[in-house]
């Protein structure tokens, strides 16, 4: 997805919501909405949002010189997510449809994303969470990806953030784990999962982990590691967690499911659902596509 | 007022829904935004907001080569008011209080302001109006407002938008109107009143009227004439209008009432009240102030 003219005041309120959220130095937050406006100002809209998120977040972490500036909050929301799992995961157990289930609530714990808001309260997540365990998703994108998961021999799991990845454990346990691959950050972005995060939420025990080897909120190919990028292109089934994943894979041809919640109108429109809907869709560049 | 940061994302918003208003290229609207982010990088943030706003309207009038994009919306503006002007001049008769229903009514057509948003609907200025027939402006800051018309020697009426002036006369015509001037901007700049709708709104035959000959959606009296600062200088009392004169004058010491919507959460926090409430204050600089 191409960055759109609405995502420009957008970048400059997460540059100040970020900076103030680092950082209560008011110096700091004006050379980062300074430096933020240079950067969008010169950036190729042919890029997708996260390009510039990876750029508003290194400088971020310069300007501060904390290298991982939401850890608290990455512990926050991991520990909210781990004190719901076992419940959830009984949950799964008894419901009619265990995967549907698990996708939906997988889905729900993309609600933790701190890149389209500066704080997640806790009724936030809880209450996303009662949602998913009563609405439903499209029948069809629903049916297309049981069936791409049950036939797929290779299946590389994009992580998101922070205690989303706990919640995606539902649905990972719902899938053929020797077969699945789970992918996180390279390095610290926002927050985002890293490996540090995957091992909280345990899934070290279950799949094979790596990292991509970028500190980009999405998956940009070219900015990631040769091996990553290999995997990928050898998975035969792409599953997306997130919007920055949306944002920067929706244009690869490749089979990729995507599962998000939509947070904002530019997203929102380029998937044609409304702003806050729970998204299950399958990239739009292959002809078998849903 | 300076500039505050939120101030930021919302230029660059105001210069994208400005940009399509005035436009439907959308390189005109790329290379607008890309300037704005450019000239934002660069600005003091001690200048007021509508420092920003002339730099980018500037920008639109030289982008698209006219030089009153806004023409028609603020003959729309006018007309609306027009319209519902004589039914409201009855009404102020009428009232108990006829001046402080002026005000009120003076201080709803501020709604009218296409700085703020976009698009301003027949239903808006309705609803506005009908708030002012009811709700009730800080009484201390209203006698303060009374008696300061009435004991003034000189008045300078600094108005604000088309539309919103025709029912500035209201207000005008409870005043001692032989000892009144009203000021218009110097030339077109978003929907802000000029000469030409100030001789709409019937004001050549009751008041003088001076234009300040700036195209600042405010009053940056350095920018204005030196006729027009001569006439403000010598004004023992300065009545403006609108959020734009507030964010340029409520430093200035002089004896300034402000009539205004509060429309944006900066403003309203500067100013202690709720976004969307009607303000009648005076500025505060003056030891004698309420």
């Amino acid at each position: 997805m191409r960055t759109y003219l609405e995502c420009i005041p957008c970048f400059l309120r997460q540059a100040l919501d970020a900076s103030r959220l680092v950082s209560r130095d008011p110096e700091v937050h004006e050379r980062v909405v300074r430096e933020t406006l240079r950067l969008a100002a010169e950036m190729s809209f042919d890029r997708s949002p996260p390009a510039m998120g990876q750029q508003i977040h290194r400088l971020l972490r310069a300007v501060t010189g904390n290298d991982d500036p939401y850890r608290e909050a990455k512990q926050w929301a991991n520990e909210q997510a781990l004190a719901l799992l076992p419940t959830l995961q009984e949950r799964v157990r008894a419901a009619d449809d265990p995967f549907a289930l698990a996708a939906r609530l997988s889905i729900a714990g993309n609600i933790i994303d701190l890149g389209c808001k500066s704080e997640v309260r806790k009724e936030e997540i809880t209450s996303a969470i009662e949602s998913a365990m009563h609405d439903s998703l499209d029948a069809d994108a629903l049916e297309a990806f049981r069936s791409a998961v049950e036939s797929a021999k290779d299946i590389l799991f994009l992580a998101d953030n922070a205690g989303e990845i706990v919640l995606d454990r539902l649905l990972i346990e719902q899938m053929p784990m020797e077969r699945t691959t789970v992918a996180v950050r390279g390095r610290a972005v926002i927050n985002d999962a890293t490996i540090e995060d995957a091992k909280v939420a345990g899934l070290t025990e279950l799949v094979r982990l790596v990292d991509n080897g970028s500190d980009v909120p999405g998956t940009i190919l070219e900015l990631c590691s040769p091996s990553f990028r290999q995997l990928f292109n050898e998975a035969d089934l792409v599953i997306a967690k997130g919007q920055g994943n949306y944002e920067t894979l929706s244009d690869v041809d490749h089979d990729i499911f995507f599962l998000f919640q939509a947070k904002c109108p530019v997203i929102a429109r380029d998937v044609e659902c409304e702003v806050g809907q729970a998204v299950l869709c399958r990239g739009q560049t292959r002809g078998d596509n849903v």
